[in-house]
């Protein structure tokens, strides 16, 4: 199983059912897998130097997942090797009432990366449509009745439609969107809920409200399959990662995300024929 | 004459030259003009003190004009009736390299006012379309070949539609987009510039570089031709105010932007039965 296996770029018929939650990989493997992770981050690294002396084009990298997938470990694990100056890591918690005064792509957009830069999205703007979603929190929106007075496939649809030009927007000036969904599985997310609760290290990471969203699980998948397949196109597509082993998930992300760096083809910056005639001035000033 | 007399809502073939840039008004007018003004300043207070009461909508008022139409002097005369409290403004001046390195788009959906509150842009992304057309300022930027392979009217032509995308999400999520350009004829423009020459006190608004700019007014008007036309909608119309009496723009402004915040229609928040007996209690509390 490779990353390309994972992707939805819109063309067929996209069934979250039917993407799997586990690997399915021979244990044996773990160890040369695991391997080929270290030289994608080392690969990662590379291109990420090159893609920050470029400034041509950005990357935006959004992570969505339900409780416990591994979006943290993940990014901890694949993105720790990347050169901090050149990323921007932003966490879409509870909106700030600042945020929800705002249209709901406005915290997005603010904390858009710079052409150059990697932006690393820890949940993103499609919670919008999926924890909005599941709880109906539209109901509680301050917003004039054309913004609201509709059922709500037709809310979200709106959303949609809005996030697709606005990935679209984007893409057009110079960048590139990485979406990757880690896909758990219910009983995965069990053990780890468990593992959360039984080892005083990791108490902090549960609460019990996770229960409450967990039993919402059903809703989840319809609103994930509903988000992934209106906004998977060519430029844009998603990345449904099976995550129930980490140390693969990890290696499927860490393939995408050197795909992604590899088709922007970053170059370091060459110089004319004038800007080297003072450089080798410059070289002849500093040896004299 | 009317401020509904200079919208345009997409509907129809708009032609720039066709409109006027002077009010051919009677100057007996001026002074009952005048006071129709200052009426609509004091409207405008007490419906933005709703308009931050209710936060249900927003509204961006975009002024976009050539030098010396009159828009930071409109802004000054007709904005300040209004409490600060509730206004942002943003001078979109030359962007800095941090702008430069985000999608055009960037420094404007930052500056977007919360809903409740009036934003006002002097200047706007338009400039994004305007200046940096009339100076092909797009060869110089640093984006991949997918974004500027191609050639000046298929760039521009790109950007606005991304603008009218940009609108569109924005009045389908609580704002109302002003959008007003201050016509003011080549011959105004000289004798104010040469006011500015001759009166040391306002010297410190010209600069010789505006005449390099003044001999680009074909372009210039060209290229807010065609902005205008490609992004007037029934939603966010445009309004071109004729700007070579500053009163009677101020009027027309002033009418204008009465009628947004009256389209917005903004209420106090009533408050539930519920809530009212709690205020009875309150007020019997306060009163033992």
């Amino acid at each position: 199983m490779d990353f390309s296996d994972c992707r939805y770029d819109g063309s067929g018929t996209f069934t979250l059912s039917a993407c799997p939650t586990s690997a399915r990989i021979d244990k044996d493997k773990r160890e040369s897998i695991e391997e080929a992770t270290l030289e994608n981050i080392a690969r990662m690294a590379d291109l990420q130097d090159k893609l920050y002396a470029d400034a041509r084009e950005g990357v935006i990298i959004l992570f969505q997942a339900m409780d416990a997938a591994g979006k943290d470990s993940t990014i901890k694990k694949v993105m720790t090797g990347l050169n901090p100056q050149g990323v921007n890591v932003h966490n879409f918690r509870q909106p700030s009432s600042e945020e929800l005064g705002h249209d709901y792509l406005w915290r997005a957009a603010r904390h858009l990366p710079q052409r150059g830069f990697i932006g690393l999205f820890n949940r993103s703007y499609y919670e919008d449509v999926l924890v909005t979603r599941v709880h109906s929190l539209q109901n509680g929106y301050a917003m004039p009745d054309r913004c609201l007075g509709m059922d709500a496939d037709s809310f979200y649809g709106l959303r949609l439609r809005q996030i697709r030009d606005f990935e679209r927007h984007l893409w057009e000036n110079g960048y590139r969107i990485l979406k990757i969904m880690l896909n758990v599985s219910p009983d995965e997310q069990r053990r780890r809920f468990l593992e959360r609760i039984d080892n005083p290290a990791k108490n902090w990471k549960f609460s019990s409200n996770d229960l409450a969203e967990r039993e919402l699980w059903p809703q989840y998948m319809q609103a994930y399959e509903q988000a992934i397949s209106h906004t998977s196109t060519p430029e844009s597509p998603w990345y449904v990662i099976p995550a129930d082993q980490k140390w693969f998930a990890r290696y499927l992300v860490s393939q995408a995300v050197v795909d992604v760096l590899e088709a922007c083809d970053p170059q370091y910056p060459t110089i004319s024929e004038e800007q080297r005639a003072r450089l080798a001035e410059c070289r002849i000033r500093l040896t004299q």
